[in-house]
């Protein structure tokens, strides 16, 4: 397992950024490195409130132009896609591209209206893989009712990037109602994941033939605006949604608790893994609560709704596996706790450095 | 010189897009090639009217929770920034992306307001070519008075990028009485530019070492919103604003013109040219009409307007070299004619290859 368990007080590694540095994989990770990362290199000249919220997707308002009306609330997001290889058991990077952008915008309790895509393409890629591509991104794009109504495509010379990268980019439209946001988790509030976790990771370490033999597993990479509007149709108590991709549930609760400063406790018990990706992950030496995820959200629900919110998951296409998995507390604030299936308490840290590259 | 000048009816190039064909450079020219991808690969899958009016900017609406609120018009842009090399005289890709996907925005006619900003990080690019990056993004969007509201970073490994690409997208807001558009061109109209041609593409040349001599060329990159603003203050008689980048004045207009369905007949001796990038240009083999600009616009104005918004250009920072250059037509729909400076007329069309790859 590599799940790291330092010290509660001490780093988890020393971050080398002086001028002499470089960028090393685990910048992109979703982890530590890219939150220091954003906290060293990107928040300092960049920061508004916007931005230094530090959600999945952007909460801003576009004032109306007719006098006397409401500004209008808007959830913006990007996302770009360096995954390798483009196809996978159970999507591709343009359903990838489509659905990490719808996804992040529907965790702000968005709904999501239109994207952007943005190609950066290596000279010599086929045409048909590019149109396999794109049209894959039309059945997602179906799928989750929105349109794409702006794109730009980029070539760049043979050796340049690595055959596609694709940048989506969205907004989408808020209720006046509704402020779900990675610092809204309070005590006594209920955790819950849609289903279960890693899957997306383990059918991309098997694409690219690293697996050493073979599974059954499929990526989970699917829109989740409609499983959003679903709970959100049956309770006024969703406080926080995030979607693990990089760094696993392990990273995203990790940031919920930092945003919201409250401590997390997890049942070891109850956190749902298929028993394919948990026999991947032991042999890999991975912890499957840091593995990418591409369909899965995690709530975060007052204690009263938990039960109604649950139900009305387990009735959605992508919400069937969904299961309670933890509580929020105020204890260690800035904390993950897990409670191991032998009765132990350790601690969830952010994934520290690079586990799986280029998995999104 | 580069200028193709086919019979008036013949392809300017048979375009291969078959299931055997690969991207090549000129895919990516935004030229003829790229309209081709664009038609053949893109637009079927994709198709909706926002997408398919091929503006620089799509125009949508996204409609207010209150009842009784017209809906909102929003101009939503992206623009992937694969400039190579990162920085040039007057400019870097920081400020290249920034002010690009500002300037998509502004030819709606919109005002921007929100950008987001995507990065692709080639392993080992040096933290402190990051920083100087994201600092120049940060001063052209205060220049701009946008903000920068999201963003994302992946890295791949060494050899899969080259050392960074950008995405920008952005969202505008649309006066309700405004309808600037490619389609808005009518018989009549004035075709006025707002400064010298060409400089963006010859500074990125000699960055790269390529011009084989040294110039006092500056990229012309910078935030046309201002500028776009006081002529709209000015003119109720704007019909189209876009910023003549890939493929150069000649592919832009010729763009109009076919959406229109009207004639551009422009006056070779009125087009405004720097003496240095003309005689680069010379030297090269290359026409100015065909080189790219990051801080000019074209305006196609009503006839009674035109003096009062050259004025208007004029009178800003980023307009002072503006010139009327031609005027619309009925004659010859969809084509751009030159009364060249000896006398005669010759047709000038869409850029065909690739003449500067990764020009922005």
């Amino acid at each position: 397992m590599k799940t790291i368990t330092p010290p509660l007080d001490g780093p988890v590694c020393p971050l080398p950024l002086t001028h002499h540095d470089q960028i090393v994989l685990g910048h992109g990770s979703g982890g530590k490195m890219t939150h220091d990362l954003i906290a060293k290199v990107f928040r300092p000249p960049l920061s508004n409130p916007a931005l230094d919220a530090g959600d999945d997707a952007a909460v801003v308002q576009v004032c109306n132009v007719a006098p006397n009306q409401a500004p209008l609330r808007l959830a913006v997001s990007t996302d770009s896609h360096v995954v390798w290889p483009l196809f996978f058991a159970g999507g591709d990077i343009g359903r990838l591209a489509v659905c990490g952008t719808v996804n992040d915008l529907a965790m702000m309790g968005a709904k999501p209206l239109y994207l952007t895509a943005g190609f950066v393409i290596e000279e010599g890629l086929d045409i048909a893989v590019l149109q396999q591509v794109v049209t894959s991104m039309q059945a997602a794009a179906q799928e989750a009712r929105v349109q794409i109504v702006a794109g730009d495509t980029k070539v760049v010379q043979k050796g340049k990037a690595d055959k596609l990268f694709i940048n989506t980019s969205g907004i989408g439209s808020i209720n006046t109602d509704i402020h779900i946001n990675g610092s809204n988790a309070q005590p006594g509030d209920i955790v819950i994941v849609s289903g279960t976790l890693g899957d997306h990771g383990i059918a991309v370490l098997e694409a690219r033939g690293e697996l050493g033999f073979e599974t059954n597993i499929q990526s989970d990479v699917a829109p989740l605006n409609h499983l959003v509007e679903a709970i959100l149709s049956v309770s006024h108590q969703i406080h926080v949604l995030r979607d693990p991709t990089r760094g696993g549930l392990a990273t995203s609760l990790n940031e919920i608790a930092a945003q919201s400063q409250v401590g997390i406790l997890l049942e070891e018990n109850q956190i749902p893994v298929h028993p394919t990706t948990a026999a991947a992950c032991e042999m890999l030496g991975f912890d499957p609560l840091y593995v990418a995820n591409e369909g899965k959200l995690i709530a975060i629900v007052g204690p009263d709704d938990a039960q109604v919110v649950l139900d009305a998951m387990r009735a959605t296409l992508y919400g069937a596996g969904a299961a309670i998995i933890g509580e929020v507390g105020s204890h260690h604030p800035g904390r993950v706790l897990l409670k191991t299936a032998i009765g132990g308490t350790r601690i969830v840290d952010v994934l520290a450095g690079e586990m799986l590259p280029r998995i999104c």
